[in-house]
């Protein structure tokens, strides 16, 4: 939530293929430093992998999304349309497209029984067993 | 990405309207110091308000969502199948119901324009005037 370089980044990395430290680096001006924490991050946890690039280019590696870290997408599109709407209001840096008919992808909440979109406020969530009880306030 | 209380502490707040210090704290089983400091920052990004409670009952406050916390739902849900996904497969401590007709909510990408879903690999993310230029690898 609001770690503005992590979801550059992962963006960059899911929508234009961007692998190279260096090309990261160009593309967002971000700071070297900042840079080498937020990727070594996504490589211990397991969004990224570290990948050898051929020798007679020099001891480089490419920093490849993970099945994990390409699944991020649902979540980046959402993040990025609440920025636009909350953080930089006009200035969309991305606008998502169907590859198909070139019209605005969005996210919708939809319901795998009846097939509805569900609006926001018809959205329930039910704990399972594995989340901590709650208590209600006296 | 991957900031667990965060998570948590908003997905409280959004689904079961907690609002306490307290309540979270109980709830959550959270250490109060990393509780205060997640809610400090929440009030300061925008995402919750504090709000006085009756005089009566204490120099109290509530730590209220706002229209800019409350619109992060989509990203939970993500987040939250996401998770359910890679970080705790077997265990989702939440699904989300419809509450019209009780079946499982997923967020889907929709297009504006066929209404069709969009599969992942048919999302495209286009730059805009507003977007730091990408030059591709040599």
């Amino acid at each position: 939530m609001g770690e503005r370089w992590s979801l550059l980044i992962i963006r960059h990395a899911l929508f234009r293929g961007v692998t190279r430290f260096g090309d990261f680096q160009r593309s967002l001006g971000v700071a070297r430093n900042i840079l080498a924490a937020r990727l070594d991050r996504f490589v211990e946890e397991g969004l990224m992998e570290r990948r050898p690039v051929a020798a007679a280019r020099g001891p480089y590696h490419d920093y490849v999304l993970t099945d994990m870290g390409r699944e991020l997408l649902p979540v980046v599109v959402a993040l990025t349309h609440w920025g636009d709407r909350w953080a930089a209001p006009g200035d969309p840096p991305v606008v998502f497209r169907h590859a198909d008919c070139g019209g605005a992808v969005h996210q919708q909440a939809v319901c795998q029984d009846c097939g509805q979109p569900v609006a926001i406020h018809a959205v329930q969530a039910h704990p399972t067993a594995h989340e901590p009880s709650f208590r209600r306030p006296t």
